[in-house]
């Protein structure tokens, strides 16, 4: 089953229905001449050792890939617009946030309104990559680019019908691989802390259109993608001091929580933790719109560590703001805790959508070793309350059946890539069939981040990147890098500073 | 000796007194705050194996190294101009170029006039390579970015006071590794030629200012550094089809003669090679400047394989036009030919500076290995004809020299890079003395390739590149590759065409 409500899954996952290999038609692909299209790339012209091995490689293959008349997908234009137009979907507002665990709109084919949601989810989960100074000679290493008033408007997200309203930042206090960033720089904004993600809620416009006021949370991943979960010291958590009473066995993955909740005196940004700032900012927003008599419901979306973190977030709302409908759309994130967390989160009705492609690994972890082993264990499986499961409803794609994709090889990265994930939904209409002819996402955003695209496509890798790093050349002929813009440089006050409930938006 | 003469050299060069190690005395350098620059870079944040393995490094160094509060030395600045002011230099014109060898510009200390003007050459052989196309996607993989009448423009080199008069494309009959860059795309602009250079000349305002009109010849070199030499099928040929009568035993690598001489009259770019493109266009040049009693001389100038270029063509020229003043300028070139081919160029009275940082590979190929293998030969080294020799007066730099370098590691790209170079060259006062603490080229220019700067000065490494690559946003939202501008496709007919006498400029 492509649209599989997973419940307390001991079984091991990779033998249960949900693995099986799904081997979709390829899209019959045409013979299309196409005007061919300008790229210009300045490589380093020195020695470079993986461009002497690509092109090495290059000359290794037969023939030129050019040099036949290769398919080009009819469907692949540059002249219609890439997102559709927005339609009034309030009459199915319960069903589209996971009332019916999505089942009816997931099955027989994917509904239209759904998967333009799961992609406006998806894009701002893209945008705290996007948005992230990934400079490690930047002072603001590890922060977002662009204040949170302009953050969407720089992404080119200003029609998704949201605002900002804070930043959320996060610290670790146990030791994990590769997931902080740390400047170089002596005078770096925050030795301890990145930014991790935003709250945003609807405006009048998008609320009328969807039904409510839509709070979303998103949760940003981290550089790092198999090896964060490999290298991690998985240890299962007990999850109770997010809520004192109840919380039974309910467990989770040490890493995950410590970043959700670590909070120092001694830093910046993380005098409260991003547990705590996220729930602050949503309990305003919450008691600000419903002093208002509206109705409030919170969405919370992330990739990768950025869907665990999700989770965790979507399980401490839901337990401690009263009467809010919460549902979660993850992608590509790996398991969480055990199933008394599931149970939990079950119990407190939080609807959990995952998206999941087939080919990547992450969501397997970090539950694949220990599910494995336990394969050869069925009969303790009942003892074993450490196991990490998966919760909710699973849509699940297949790398296979984009006709604009690789299929030879394996590309750990491409196969995780959140832009990867946005395509393959663009396209979903069910298990059984062909890539939507009429899917409208710009196919070319796959390769923002890496090389996934056919090549025939012509869309170069990684193409996502600055003019000259950000260098400019300044009045006296010198190439330099400006400062940033004050009104972008972070700060605690304003981007994370509890605030009062009476204060307005 | 840093500014050597060396005439016919027989012996290992390696053992001689040229090739000794100069031990420059570090510059002092002051502990200096900085104002914290702002710098923006989005790497791919999937797995990177290049990435990983220098974060892991970056996480094996000892500390931080923007913790300490690090020199920066002071006369690293970035508000003054990056040029000098233009002086008139007519009455230095025949020194400059050579008359007497340059050895009292280059002793005791390297003349100022002299300086600029090697890096006015240098800036023409830097901009065959910035003006080169390197995306192998594009159907214009190969050629010149922009056409001949806005190259310098787009390069920022408007003011270098010179035209370009037409563009020079070579191919060759040999296979030769790594040499030629061969589009993908099907239709490509050229199967078989690559851009390799320009013929330029100085404008009036310039040409007062130097006392002749000069004919510029630039060649670009290859993206490929050492191994080229390494794998090229090293051969001495002889030059004697250059011109038929009196060319004795002069002998020159038969790969870069290939590239010289190739021609096919199923190509497109290449129905002449580049000698007779070049030769032709220069003739016309002088013919024209002389019919108006003009005095007229050539420069050639070129970097690594350019620099190779430039001594065939600055042969050829001074045997072809007769009275014609000719200069070499070379930076990184490898050994061309035997010594006979180095006694005709003193006969023809070519005044050739050769151009040489100490660390880099590049100059000692191809001879080095013959070279070495002679030092156990010395008996026999009269017999030895077909070993190859450098040729002219030689500027020896030392990366050591400048304060802004690396100087641990062995950076095989950084020390050959044109640009390292130019910094060199811009620093270098004498053997003896530490780099110019007037120095006005911008330093952050070394790093436009490569990575040679010291992490302290903050300039991203590799930080020459396109916004996105060349990718734009169109009206529908949809990133795409737009069409080169139609005045910037190559045209054979433009651009190499052999021109008649008469044409007009």
């Amino acid at each position: 089953m492509a649209a599989n409500l997973v419940t307390t899954n001991h079984l091991p996952l990779l033998s249960t229905s949900t693995t099986k290999t799904i081997l979709q038609p390829r899209s019959r692909l045409h013979a299309t001449t196409e005007t061919p299209i300008q790229q210009r790339r300045r490589p380093s012209f020195m020695i470079n050792i993986p461009n002497i091995i690509s092109n090495l490689l290059h000359m290794g293959t037969a023939g030129n890939p050019f040099q036949e008349n290769h398919f080009i997908q009819d469907s692949y234009n540059r002249t219609t617009p890439a997102a559709s137009p927005k339609e009034n979907i309030s009459s199915l507002q319960d069903e589209l946030h996971g009332k019916s665990n999505w089942s009816n709109l997931l099955n027989p084919v994917l509904h239209p309104w759904l998967r333009r949601e799961l992609i406006k989810y998806g894009d701002f989960a893209q945008a705290t990559y996007d948005g992230f100074d990934y400079n490690p000679l930047s002072e603001y290493h590890g922060s977002a680019l662009y204040n949170k008033n302009r953050l969407f408007e720089k992404l080119g997200l200003t029609s998704s019908g949201y605002n900002i309203t804070k930043y959320i930042y996060a610290m670790s206090n146990i030791e994990l691989p590769r997931w902080i960033e740390h400047s170089l720089h002596a005078n770096t904004w925050s030795k301890d802390s990145n930014w991790m993600g935003f709250v945003a809620v609807s405006d009048d416009t998008e609320s009328r259109r969807i039904g409510c006021r839509d709070i979303v949370v998103a949760w940003r991943g981290t550089v790092a993608t198999t090896e964060w979960f490999e290298n991690a010291h998985l240890k299962l958590e007990s999850i109770k001091d997010v809520d004192e009473e109840d919380q039974g066995d309910a467990k989770v993955e040490h890493g995950f929580l410590s970043i959700y909740k670590s909070k120092s005196v001694t830093t910046r940004y993380n005098k409260s933790s991003a547990s705590e700032q996220v729930i602050t900012e949503i309990q305003r927003l919450v008691a600000h719109y419903r002093s208002k008599g509206e109705q409030v419901r919170l969405t919370v979306t992330g990739h990768s560590l950025g869907g665990a973190l999700a989770l965790l977030n979507a399980h401490e709302a839901a337990s401690t703001i009263a009467d809010l409908p919460v549902s979660v759309i993850t992608f590509a994130g790996p398991r969480v805790g055990n199933d008394a967390f599931g149970d939990q989160l079950r119990n407190l009705n939080v609807k959990v959508l995952r998206v999941v492609v087939k080919q990547d690994v992450v969501p397997k972890l970090p539950g694949v070793l220990l599910n494995e082993r336990l394969e050869k264990l069925e009969g303790i499986i009942g003892e074993l309350q450490w196991v990490y499961e998966h919760v909710g409803m699973e849509l699940r794609l297949d790398v296979k059946s984009s006709p604009y994709l690789k299929h030879h090889g394996f590309d750990l990265a491409g196969f995780h890539g959140l832009e990867t994930y946005l395509h393959l939904v663009d396209g979903y209409v069910s298990e059984e069939d062909e890539y939507r002819r009429n899917a409208r996402r710009d196919v070319a955003l796959v390769n923002k981040y890496g090389g996934m695209l056919l090549e025939e496509l012509r869309v170069p890798e990684s193409w996502y990147q600055l003019e000259n790093k950000g260098m400019v050349r300044n009045a006296y002929g010198r190439w330099v890098m400006p400062d940033r813009e004050p009104e972008d440089i972070p700060s605690p006050f304003r981007d994370c500073r509890p605030l009062a409930i009476h204060e307005s938006l």
